[in-house]
């Protein structure tokens, strides 16, 4: 079994500047390749604690990534400490030294010499690409232990681990791998992981990794195999034992969360789209004007945060207001209805509730939602959310989504 | 002169499931009170590998800070092998355990055993309170090196470092510390750094940090003396020398960010708001309804995405629109004054703009908006951003916000 270790590089990561997420990147990758990671360390701009290190590494891993410190200024220093370490020469890697001086003659400016550390390289090693900087990055096998160096900013590390890394790694183990994510929505992390506890501990072809963001929950399965296809025929009983026991959180597979996929739904519908909203405030309709392309099925929207802008800006029924109250499924419903007349919509939603203290005696996490779609009854939905302020927003603009979602996908009689 | 390192402990991070911000929180705190963090590394939940890093750490460090592993399961072993390590036994500390029994009481449930763990501290050193969550954390001094273990979970962690850490860690140094953050917006971090970059060089009482996020940059000054006083003695001309520098840039000092700012002035002049968005799709109104106490001055308003909302809702001319286009300062000016007027408020703020592409042959990025101000002529402001989609989106939101700022300053000659 190969055993990995992560170096990252730079004084700004001891200074608690930075937030070390290549780190946790480049881990993430070698766990999705089975490549097990033992250690992690943080050096450094200095060459002294730096060689140390990789004297450390050397002896107890067989692959040794670092990341950071290849950039133009004296302070980049990490192909220089690793070249001294390895006794190898540094030399300049052609194309990136051509890519260099293109950039500066195309900008008529002239290039400070220090930016050709950046195209530095080993000729005994393998040139790793940038696809979205200059500082190439840099592959080597010495002693039957692979050192490979990466660029610091996380924009470029991302591209350079995704595009030039994992295929390097995936051909030295000889072995295809391929994964599939699962998305879910409505249960926590440790509650899904209970549920799957006995796969997730029996199954090591395809792994399962479980990860939780804010207000949802994803599965990754990676499988390893002689190709995509049988990749695939190991996964699937897998996903579908998954999916048999959580069907009910399931929303959706690969990248997309909750709004792209309900903003697909819309225009492929070619349905159009109005919102109200009075605690969530703008959110949900921010939500949906994230997901480009919103634009041909979001017509608009009212935000009445004050109670009085519900009678003026929508014109609920005074009276409807002073019987239910504001925090009432009465009020979203109206809301709904009124703003999908309004606007001349195909479908309206809309959101009241509490989002803190509490508001004619309706308890904070108080919630009330409605959906008037054309042609059919409006449904409405409660919620008792527990978390603060805007943590009960975010998940009422997420509730909304998601049961957006359910009706849409209805139309198709799933 | 001190060296510390910080070990976090936990095998989610090898794996990349987490990333580790703990490590990021504890070398800012370090940072701050001028202690310097030499080397940060991460080990799993694996005693043997732990113990080597002691071991390791202690030869080359005087103050080591351990996170993570210190919850109630077998997996949680830092204390364990502290204890090994150090040849020390563990022992329960008492407040930290009548806290768990009465966890368990109060909800009638029985407490499993293994939860004990959580109270393990050693009598030869300092128990650190938890104030957010159950697992006490330690301090310890052997053969002159300060040990400290902290809670893996980030919101238990952060406040047993504010609360405990930091007090202790300043006690041992006998020194008091004092900051000061100024914030500023509309300038880079690399131009701002550039200005006071002699300033940063030179000065080590205060010591001053840039931070940056996405739209805007901080600087925080720290000085360390006898007294608060004598500190705001040392920062004071340094924060008059990097005003004199930036005051077109700076906008406020401490914690609060535009938004709440905005929302503190609108309040204490007793102004109400309105707010109309194309391009921003909800996004500025989200923001003021972020802050907590915004029911007081936004009323509400609307968001005209698709073009003939604009006419619809906001019951803007035709024939305005036509002869200008929507992405115009005349329909940012017609929009503002159209929302005060129809939520009857004392302010009204319109957005309208190109996020991505290309609108009436108006550039990706160009947006104009404007403030209408009862009793003031209506402002109009033009912005050519160069980001992606929804940066834009976000830039045209935190400018807006930027622009009412100073406008809500000015009333009192500032």
């Amino acid at each position: 079994m190969q055993r990995a270790e992560i170096i990252a590089v730079g004084t700004e990561l001891l200074m608690g500047q930075v937030v070390n997420t290549n780190t946790t990147d480049i881990a993430r990758l070698l766990n999705e390749l089975s490549i097990s990671v033992y250690y992690q360390s943080v050096v450094g701009d200095n060459a002294e604690r730096l060689k140390e290190q990789l004297a450390l590494a050397s002896q107890r891993s067989q692959l040794i990534i670092l990341c950071g410190g290849i950039g133009p200024t004296q302070d980049d220093i990490t192909k220089h400490v690793l070249a001294e370490f390895l006794n190898l020469s540094l030399d300049y890697h052609q194309p990136t030294e051509e890519k260099l001086r293109t950039y500066y003659k195309t900008r008529q400016r002239i290039m400070p010499e220090n930016n050709l550390r950046q195209a530095l390289y080993f000729k005994e090693g393998k040139a790793l690409y940038n696809h979205n900087g200059m500082a190439v990055g840099v592959m080597l096998i010495q002693d039957d232990v692979t050192y490979i160096v990466l660029p610091g900013p996380p924009h470029e590390l991302r591209l350079m681990l995704e595009k030039e890394v994992k295929p390097l790694l995936v051909q030295q183990k000889n072995i295809i791998f391929h994964s599939q994510t699962l998305r879910f929505f409505g249960i926590g992390e440790s509650a899904l992981a209970e549920k799957i506890d006995d796969l997730v501990t029996s199954q090591n072809n395809p792994t399962i990794a479980i990860y939780a963001s804010e207000t949802e929950v994803s599965v990754r399965l990676t499988a390893n195999g002689d190709s995509i296809e049988q990749c695939e025929q190991f996964i699937q009983p897998i996903v579908c034992q998954i999916n048999a026991r959580l069907s009910e959180y399931l929303y959706g597979y690969g990248d997309d969360k909750l709004a792209k996929i309900v903003v697909d739904l819309l225009r492929k519908e070619g349905l159009t789209i109005s919102v109200a909203e009075s605690l969530t405030g703008g959110w949900f309709q921010k939500a949906i004007v994230d997901i480009s392309g919103a634009s041909s099925t979001f017509k608009g929207g009212i935000v009445t945060y004050q109670t009085t802008m519900k009678s003026h800006l929508l014109h609920i029924d005074d009276t409807l207001l002073q019987k239910y109250g504001t925090v009432s499924k009465e009020c979203a419903i109206a809301m709904a209805e009124a703003i999908q007349h309004l606007c001349q919509s195909d479908i309206g939603i809309a959101f009241t509730g509490v989002a803190e203290g509490t508001i004619e005696a309706k308890k904070e996490g108080t919630v009330f939602f409605a959906i008037a779609k054309k042609g059919l009854s409006t449904k409405w939905f409660q919620l008792a959310l527990t978390k603060e302020r805007n943590a009960n927003r975010y998940l009422a603009v997420q509730h909304g989504l998601n049961e957006l979602r359910k009706l849409l996908e209805d139309r198709h009689g799933n």
